[in-house]
């Protein structure tokens, strides 16, 4: 009994149906929404429409495919096959036709919407549904008789051919149109922008003919002190380059607080460092397309995180506002513009730019970047994210709730304002221990896979001390007895160790003196301790206020986001008090969450919808004006608390009960009662 | 039986309807769907809602106005009287309640949508709905319990107060918002523009506090030669100031054809003449400005109208598509975009521009800005428009359909190619007569309210003849038999005139001698005859395409458009046989209609969309490729024309029947046979 129609079975969607036969692949896909990529619309150039069809009883799907279900390889198929290659056992979805039952897997290179698994940067499930596409366009050539502009028959060839309607077009891109129509013979490949927000969709970039290189986009994180991108193909959101530059406004100042008071104090100084950070940004682009060997004109998007005060600057808005209470936003919408506007020349001729919302006044993009990579609402247990820079911002959440702010823990866990701190580079001592018997340290440095004491060491110089030695040498001096609770250095009579040195009234800890071979004397001193405790104060300040109004005492797990938390150790984290107790176990390093969360937003708009949405949702804290936050951060104060128990930590480690306070003073200025600004 | 509603109706709309007593005036309005203006929303600072009630009995409306029927004068309205001063028997909408059944008329200046005849530039009923309007804002201030952007909350009050929901905002308003707030307390105007297209609507200017200064836009008729500038109130449509000046792309080219060619052979040339261009624009809006003393930032528009080439350069679009087979535009469409893109900067932050739509590859914005200003499809008679300039554009059309075309008439109308030719300028000879009998001629020059065979005339620099003054010498000479039908000067034998002098093969006619107090001869060549034959030729084939399309043998009137328009006398151009034979009372100059049209679009968005959907219904005829176009040319050569009867012009002129051909040739070149190069 022969059939008009047949059944179609698509792997791996599972999506059915029956279709009449003679409908080419790509066409049932269509009807059957299937997510099945197409570049050129069908006309056998492109192959992004490739599927493999299954022969044979497909018990499963209670069908037989027969060797005859589809068409035989026509002549499209073998000049393809013979020109560029086609995979074995591949067809082109729109060549092949089904002529009877078919199972038919959709590879994944064949899907649009596909969901990519990348395994280098973050183990993460990227979703691709980017806003920019390219499309195949034949464009009908203009005709006398019925006069119409260029444009205009494009506009009527991307709805009929893709239907995509009310498109529109920069001059940038108008200027280039007419050129690229004729070398294209009327045939060309169009960039297209759909925000999906109901806004017009944009024509962004076009090319003669048909072009099969894929576009691209920029991931951009941009940080107070460094500015890092990736360069990410748009098709299966692969990082085809990374690079990064220190953000050239350290001049005006290298906290952020200091480059408000530079736009402060200096008339047109806050338009002088738009300009600086724009630079860098066209700079950073260039580099990238350089790097990854790209078209630049196939640039085509790009997404920048930021904190507010990077955020206004970089829009052109004076930063003044963030420098004061009520801390208010000039904007904290996500952004759609042109890249160029913000530095991002040189590319698509209309390379779009999109920068994630603000959560508040200090809690910016950048950490809104977190909460879309980090999801603490898709989990029903308690997560505590820290994202660890010169301000830390907090994340409290889980299905029920997520709670932000931003706390100021200033620059010490980033190696400043430390008397031997330095910026994680080769020669700084990134890890430490020191025996809690002998008081004597050994380290490693950046840049040697060896400890000091082992004899492959040698004798490289030894600069100072990274974010994270600090962290760590702090911890051990705890640990070691060699600092007490309140966090006094001990004397050489107090702690037994000839390393604890007397400096005026305090003391400071011998880590490594280099002045025999012209290095320098590396030791941590009382106001270096008293840096951290402010920091770390800071820190637990802003996450004990997040838990106060979550009205919990406890977190499940703590999630250490940044490059800076990359390298944390969590013990250490924990002998210092920087965050809550928990299983250590429960401490996780999510990398460079806002890096990765800019690259989501950049391969899907649903990742855009989400975070905006999530965004709104987020409850803020402006610890500046909590009562409480005040109270917690003199109870911080302590190594690791003065009131909160680390049951957690106790089962891990037992610090030892001493106490150096010879009554006069705490020597070196405490902690508690100062309030600093942030930066 | 007191009531607790009353019958409110308003004039002149005559809308009615019954309202809770106690409603104020302008809430009534709202409710009734009455036209009634509000700059403040209703707060008694704008004055924009003043209200004339009427007392008494209105027989007409069946309703008796009782004294009390509106609240007493309260505090609000006594200080504004005091201080600003209100007209008497005036109310304050916003401020006066209804408490009876009222009559209330809203004066012409108390509406926004408010049809405004205009006296002086063409009595025209210029209709008000201008896209940018100013309202007045009470903004949220920021509350760190509750962060959000400042334009989010310039949003919300917009939403709340105004109804204006989605508004976006350039990171140039972005830039000023924060101290625009700040400064006016929280209080501001914000300029809207709403293109009423479904795009979102822009905040494009802030002020602090409430502005009272009306917005205002420019209407700009960017013409190949000059470029005029007319600066508007956007309130009630008055020209506040005029100005024009040279197009600086003459240095690349005098006519359209040759700045296209310079496009073509230097590379950059494109850009070049856009930068040029641009700056001209600029230098225009700034010169309007400064003659209207007005704040350069209320400036919130500009719709520019001009011919496709100078349109594309403009926008930066290279033309040279435009110079060639099949004359096709980049883009034909309307264009909305940043007035700041097309040089008209340091007007508000983010001024708008407006492009009219162009018609076909010769038929421009500014055609279409003549079709908007004329409107041939609301007549029922067959008007031929005519837009004379270096190109003809020419519409013609009825109820029933609209047609229009493009004629290279080439610059001979406007005194370019004429040995004694001038643009008109003091000391050009711009209205002549010759005596029919002694072949005397007499004539007047700009300047000089006299004719020079008066004895005020007195002795000035006679300099040249202009566009209109060259039609009435040839038609004159023509009139008088100087000139026979073909074209040719007689000798002075043959005329009877010693002004009639040898010049090689041919003749000239002596107008004026200077030479002998050093000023120039001026005299009208055979060279001269044949510039204008070619270009009336061109003109009236022109028509006639659109005549033999239409299926008509003659029209019922003819618009004569254009600033040289203006002037031509429609005798003389009927005698030449520039336009078709219609009564000489049916011939009407509709002066600058292209700056009219361009002053609508302006002043209303319904204009905009009325004239988007005409050029869409405007049926174009391509003269370059039309093989009757040849024919009609060739018989438009004649004076008046070699087959066509003008039976209107004989009844005011007979034409001499004389012939000065000798049989050897036509001397000089016959214009038929050769067909020019658009410019």
């Amino acid at each position: 009994m022969a059939q008009d129609d047949a059944l179609v079975i698509f792997t791996p969607s599972g999506k059915r149906g029956r279709v009449a036969k003679g409908t080419t692949v790509l066409q049932a896909a269509r009807q059957l929404g299937v997510d099945l990529d197409s570049v050129c619309g069908g006309r056998g150039i492109c192959s992004k429409c490739q599927v493999a069809p299954g022969y044979g009883e497909f018990a499963k799907h209670g069908v037989h495919v027969g060797e005859d279900a589809l068409s035989p390889i026509n002549a499209v198929e073998e000049r393809y096959d013979r020109i560029r290659g086609l995979k074995p056992g591949r067809r082109l979805g729109c060549q092949a036709c089904i002529e009877g039952d078919v199972v038919l897997d959709v590879p994944p290179e064949s899907q649009v919407h596909k969901q990519v698994i990348r395994k280098s940067a973050s183990e993460r499930v990227m979703e691709m549904d980017p806003a920019t596409r390219a499309v195949y366009l034949e464009v009908a050539e203009p005709d006398m008789h019925e006069p119409s502009g260029d444009f205009e028959r494009v506009s009527e060839a991307l709805a009929a051919q893709w239907g995509i309607t009310g498109a529109v077009a920069s001059l940038a891109v108008l200027g280039q149109l007419q050129g690229v129509l004729r070398k294209g013979g009327w045939k060309i490949t169009a960039a297209v922008h759909d925000a999906g927000t109901g806004a017009a969709p944009r024509v962004v970039a076009v090319w003669p003919g048909l072009r099969e290189a894929p576009l691209h986009g920029f991931a951009i994180d941009l940080g107070s002190t460094t500015i890092a991108g990736h360069l990410v193909d748009l098709t299966d959101g692969r990082v085809v380059a990374s690079s990064g530059l220190m953000n050239p406004q350290i001049r005006f100042g290298e906290d952020l607080m200091s480059r408000v008071s530079y736009a402060m104090m200096n008339p047109g100084g806050a338009a002088e460092m738009t300009g600086a950070v724009r630079a860098a940004l066209g700079e950073l682009g260039a580099a990238l397309v350089a790097e990854g060997g790209v078209d630049a004109a196939g640039v085509v998007e790009a997404v920048v995180v930021c904190n507010p005060v990077m955020h206004h600057l970089l829009l052109g808005i004076d930063p003044v506002e963030l420098g004061q209470a009520p801390f208010a936003l000039a904007t904290g919408s996500a952004q759609s513009l042109g890249a160029a506007e913000i530095g991002l020349g040189g590319f698509a001729p209309d390379a779009r730019a999109y920068l994630l919302p603000l959560i508040a006044g200090h809690v910016g993009a950048d950490c809104a970047a977190v909460a879309l990579s980090e999801a603490p609402e898709t989990r029903e247990d308690l997560s505590l994210i820290v994202d660890v820079g010169t301000n830390a911002e907090i994340l409290l959440g889980n299905k029920t709730r997520v709670l932000a702010c931003s706390s100021p823990t200033g620059p010490a866990f980033e190696g400043a304002q430390i008397s031997s701190g330095q910026r994680a580079a080769p020669g700084a001592i990134e890890r430490i221990e020191i025996d809690p018997v002998t008081k004597e340290p050994r380290f490693r440095i950046i840049g040697n896979a060896h400890w000091s004491d082992e004899p492959a060491f040698g004798t490289p110089t030894i600069t100072g001390i990274c974010g994270s030695g600090i962290i760590e040498a702090v911890a051990e001096m705890r640990a070691a007895g060699i600092v007490d609770a309140s966090g006094l250095v001990g004397s050489a009579e107090q702690v037994g160790s000839a390393r604890c040195l007397p400096t005026g009234r305090t003391h400071e800890y011998l880590i490594h003196d280099g002045t025999a071979t012209g290095g320098p004397r590396i030791t941590v001193t009382q106001g270096d301790i008293r840096a951290i405790q402010l920091a770390k104060s800071a820190l637990y300040a802003g996450a004990r206020l997040l838990m106060d109004e979550m009205g919990v005492e406890k977190v499940d797990r703590v999630v250490l986001a940044g490059a800076f938390g990359a390298h944390i150790s969590p013990k250490h984290a924990m002998i210092l008090g920087m965050i809550p107790d928990v299983p250590l176990d429960q401490v996780v390093s999510a990398g460079n969450a806002a890096g990765t969360g800019a690259r989501m937003a950049l391969c899907a708009r649903s990742a855009r919808r989400a975070i905006e949405a999530q965004v709104r949702r987020i409850h803020k804290i402006e610890t500046a004006i909590e009562p409480r936050f005040q109270e917690h951060f003199v109870a911080a104060n302590a190594l690791p608390h003065a009131t909160d128990p680390f049951p957690e930590l106790g089962k891990i480690v037992t610090l030892p009960e001493v106490s150096f306070n010879a009554g006069g003073g705490d020597g070196g200025g405490g902690a508690g009662g100062r309030r600093r600004r942030r930066g």
